[in-house]
């Protein structure tokens, strides 16, 4: 079969001609439908993070993938079935206390391989095996958009730590600030737009599309190089709940700043090392003083996938025309991986859905 | 009435001659039994933080209180009650949204008058008026100790926020690291050591009796000369909670590297301003990939008095007799405001309690 992937020492990802997965038998075999592209994939290809499995020469790429069941083998699915793949397997020595407890998504990175990713081929695939746990059935209606699941997911896990941060007293998250306008930052201000003010930061000069996409959301763009992060409460409002996905690990600390009394930070950028010089005493003491906090999230769990099909079906019709920019036929794949101005989301389709 | 304060200007605190309080309606008339000193105490001596109340010029000092209900007013309490008094009053324009929802612990600083801190009378006076709603009562047997209330509550509020930070996973502090081995340092070492393994970081030579303390509660004390904070998962445990009780502003940016995976770090100094290098970028990565969490707690309301009721009289016996290293008469309180290499906590006592 066909796949997508990226060879030890390239600095591109080309189409590989591989075997098509013999599944075990608790395994079901997806053909795949969508795979997205993310900030990830890009950090993969250039070699900054993840790398393929022990003793290959290559990765699959693709952790963002909506497919059908092919051949439901052992499981419970049915032929026809749509589903979401989850992106975490238990490492070579096998399942650890966190994938027992259901909670892959809390392991060290240390503890886990990632599919598309760190150690275990991804999706970007003709045909992908997976035992039936790590797949999440979704309504085949969103078998086109299913490629968003996995994204939204990590933002319902990331929400649901912050939200469980402040659970011990009376919060009401009605002001939000969004940091960063990229794929995950539009689809967050899409999911909070309703029950909050939003504010979505970037740094991009008009006419920009992600600018128009906030704005028709209901949301208020803020351009950092006017209003930088700890200069949005005076300029606008202070903060309840935060939301990093910039990468820029001064957002993390200013982010401090931006927030009201009792808010809360949740940071999901993953930046290289930088030594910069913050007033860490002034920073603790508003921890302290107005009861803040950050919380860390990275990757979701079944549950977050399950959120994520709710919410996806909760978005406006307008939202995925305009945010998903490209959806490359996988022999043609290279514009999906590709930026420019006007791109902001974007797939490799593998198979068109077709209702049995 | 006789009572300590601090006068504007003044550096040190002496004893005022001042009308014995007039109750309002709805407020019981407190007689005083004892008033612990922390140091925020000696903070708001040095006047460096909080003051008198708009127009006066002392402040009647101490929030550590514990009394005996002298005349019950139109409450529901009953003359010879014991009781302890909550912090946190109303600022002179009235309740606000904090105080409404019962909530006075998530006040800013701006929202809130603090008893003998900030704007308000404290306790160090034969007598006190109270609200009821600000009164927690406690057994008998807590008449002498009862001034523990307060600083366990500090605590019983900054570990309910942590928890509650990790509440949407499977959450147990096995190891835990304690900042400080300053008073609420070494309460919260008690208060914790019979359910996790807890180790006690401070700067101090041996013999001492912090450092007895530590180890007869089972703890494990940490010289941070020898293992600074980021060296503690390596040369004992990562701690899955962290407890900075020292105000010193790189702890609360180190505590980050001495988390285990999933763990959280409640931060309670209230340092000055202070500018210093982090390694930004490694830290924020350090959150997310490993679903970390900073908190910052202040104050503390009505349960977690509750709380630190049930959890004093847990401790063991001797724990409070090594800890209490001076209790001084009123009319000669100076010791009880002096620091010594073999203080530890220290009280001024107003009256013995009498059981009625």
């Amino acid at each position: 079969m066909d796949a997508i992937g990226i060879e030890r020492g390239a600095d591109e990802p080309r189409l590989l001609e591989l075997p098509r997965p013999e599944p075990a038998p608790e395994e079901a075999l997806v053909r795949t439908l969508r795979v997205g592209v993310d900030g990830t994939d890009h950090e993969v290809i250039a070699g900054n993070h993840g790398g393929p499995p022990d003793g290959e020469d290559h990765l699959v790429l693709g952790h963002e993938a909506v497919g059908v069941v092919e051949d439901p083998g052992g499981t419970d699915l049915g032929a026809g079935d749509v589903v979401v793949p989850t992106v975490r397997r238990p490492p070579a020595d096998g399942p650890n206390e966190y994938f027992e407890r259901g909670e892959a998504d809390m392991a060290p990175p240390e503890a886990t391989l990632e599919r598309g990713i760190d150690g275990a081929h991804g999706f970007m695939s003709e045909y992908f095996a997976s035992p039936e746990e790590y797949l999440v059935a979704v309504p085949p209606e969103l078998a086109s958009l299913g490629f968003l699941v996995e994204p939204v997911s990590i933002s319902e896990k990331a929400l649901e730590l912050a939200a469980a941060a402040r659970s011990s007293f009376d919060w009401r998250p009605e002001t939000v600030l969004v940091l960063g306008n990229g794929a995950l930052g539009l689809l967050t201000v899409a999911m909070l737009v309703d029950d909050a003010d939003v504010y979505c930061l970037g740094r991009r000069d008009r006419p920009d599309p992600t600018i128009d996409i906030i704005e028709r959301l209901g949301a208020t763009y803020v351009d950092s190089r006017e209003t930088p992060v700890s200069a949005v409460p005076e300029v606008h409002e202070p903060a309840d709940l935060v939301y990093e996905a910039t990468g820029h690990a001064r957002h993390a600390f200013e982010s401090i700043e931006a927030l009201a009394p009792g808010g809360v930070a949740a940071l999901l950028g993953v930046p290289d090392p930088w030594t910069f010089e913050v007033d860490g005493g002034r920073l603790h003491e508003e921890l302290v003083l107005e009861n803040k906090a950050l919380v860390g999230s990275v990757n979701s769990g079944v549950r977050h996938f399950e959120a994520a099909v709710d919410r996806l079906r909760e978005l406006p019709g307008w939202f995925p025309e305009s945010f998903v920019t490209e959806v490359a036929p996988y022999r043609s794949f290279e514009p999906a991986f590709r930026s420019g101005p006007t791109s902001i989301k974007s797939a490799v389709e593998f198979a068109r859905y077709e209702e049995r």
